[in-house]
């Protein structure tokens, strides 16, 4: 009998799945970025629910009041992938007993600012005791059929595309966790990047304004393991050209003799889009998420072959199905 | 600095909530059984999560499949409570890592079993490592506004009333936790009760299309805590002359010395609908009650008066807000 451990999250996930009647005619299959029930008229009601689990999910170094919003974001960036707009929120605290008045208000200042921050609310909740620090947030909102990005879409020739560079947070994370060295500059854009993270939603409402986005990932397991999702739910593969690594991690990386591409491929907790555009519509999905103050990085091309491989230097190298997974890494 | 266990689940909630963002014009207030967000058309998207930790919400003896469905039974009661009928359910799962596949097999058995027992589809979820085990559900369903059932509308003279009697899930807690002496028969039933609680949604909704009903709350923080409040909401009392006691309860109390109305009053994890009705429509809401299988019990009236008591023989006692509370009991 296997235990979690062994099984992983994805696993346990798709054991609970196998389990449970589904709803009929649902709007978006199991294992998207969110779910969603028809509301009537043509619109879907749009829900996410994601855990932060002090354990695993706040690193040494990071306050309550980052944890808290970390939590939202971790939710908010869902969302944002699929270009849904979050109306409202609801919390559930599980609270460890140690735990004081002035944590409390830490906590709920940091889900507060959190949701500001993405035009959210939050409208209810419920706490209760736990062994552990435990944020679970739903997400709420609302969008038209038809208008959800998904993870489905992307044709062979389209461009594949991210919304910023990876990499900063596996190098801040390892700075947090290891002490390592690197110039103060870069370490704190490192460590900001992992105690501050950001949701790419101005990027993800501007995105499904346009025509031009066939399919649409969250990154927060990894870049690589975002593109072999996304080329498992859209049938095709894909062609990295370009790695966007970020320049303070490369920098990170070459410091301390750290193959730079595994930093930008294998992390986690970047909460970036990967998406794919159709190559005649490129310039108008820049110029969407140009106008809000974004960037669009064209990073290589959908393939008919299902593989998921990138170039560098005239060689290509197989991107392995890797990244963050809960009770395995 | 006051601790958690110090400033109980009561105060958490309201510390909480001062430092949060109102969301402009929220159509149900804060602290009612649900939340909701307006739609459009008058349409509410009502939202509600609680959280199960098994190290406090889980008994000594209560398999995994029944607390998966026990989380989802503590959700649904307050939708009943509303008069809402829930469509969808997210499930996000903390996992201990000794886990095995038999142990998520089951869990996500019960929890499919309890979402369909009442209509509900599971569409979507996340897991990830904990202390311990931890179900975080969120129900989401739409209702018309002005339909929803509040807390808030008890006036004077209404007749107070319960969906069933009250005391067997505390003398079945006493049972499984202390091995208390009582008849098998009776014993059945008390254990029942913890283990496989129902929440009285059809009730609930043929309540809600009635037009007798003036304010509800599910009691799963007790009798005496749900009137408490109920009477706080609506700013009115409550004499009670009638307590429900459940009969196996009070079978129970004798045999172990225990104070039957206490056994009533002062339980918890008891999902009645405690609600006032309009005397004028009493019978209206009894038939609809009936109708659906159900039944409603009248056990005392609203008073102007702000004190929340009992009658019995001819004595009033007064009723403590005191109940089921997190971190304190």
């Amino acid at each position: 009998m296997k235990r979690a451990e062994e099984l992983g999250e994805r696993k346990i996930i798709e054991i609970v799945q196998s389990h449970l009647d589904l709803m009929p005619k649902m709007p978006i299959p199991f294992g998207d970025d969110v779910s969603a029930c028809a509301i009537g008229s043509g619109e879907l009601a749009i829900l996410k629910t994601d855990m932060l689990v002090a354990k695993t999910d706040v690193p040494l170094g990071m306050s309550l009041w980052q944890a808290a919003r970390k939590a939202v974001v971790m939710n908010i960036s869902d969302f944002a992938a699929k270009g849904v707009k979050p109306s409202a929120m609801l919390v559930s605290l599980g609270l460890p007993k140690g735990i004081v008045e002035r944590d409390v208000e830490e906590l709920a200042r940091g889900l507060n600012a959190g949701a500001r921050e993405y035009g959210a609310y939050i409208i209810g909740g419920d706490t209760g005791e736990a062994s552990d620090l435990v944020v679970s947030l739903s997400l709420f909102g609302t969008a038209a059929q038809g208008e959800v990005m998904l993870r489905s879409g992307a044709k062979p020739g389209d461009f594949l595309a991210v919304t910023g560079f990876f990499g900063k947070t596996s190098a801040g994370l390892k700075i947090l966790l290891n002490d390592l060295d690197v110039i103060e500059k870069v370490r704190k854009v490192l460590v900001e990047s992992v105690l501050l993270p950001r949701a790419r939603l101005k990027e993800g409402l501007a995105l499904s304004r346009t025509d031009a986005v066939t399919a649409t990932i969250d990154s927060s397991d990894g870049l690589a393991w975002s593109l072999h999702e996304l080329a498992r739910a859209s049938n095709v593969g894909f062609l990295v050209d370009k790695l966007p690594i970020a320049r303070e991690a490369e920098r990170f990386a070459e410091d301390n003799n750290i193959d730079p591409p595994k930093l930008a491929l294998y992390g986690g907790e970047e909460y970036e889009i990967v998406l794919t555009v159709k190559p005649r519509l490129w310039s108008a999905a820049e110029e969407a998420v140009t106008r809000v103050g974004g960037r669009l990085l064209r990073i290589g091309i959908v393939t008919a072959k299902k593989r998921v491989l990138f170039e560098m230097k005239g060689n290509k190298h197989v991107i392995k199905p890797r990244g963050y997974e809960h009770f395995k890494t």
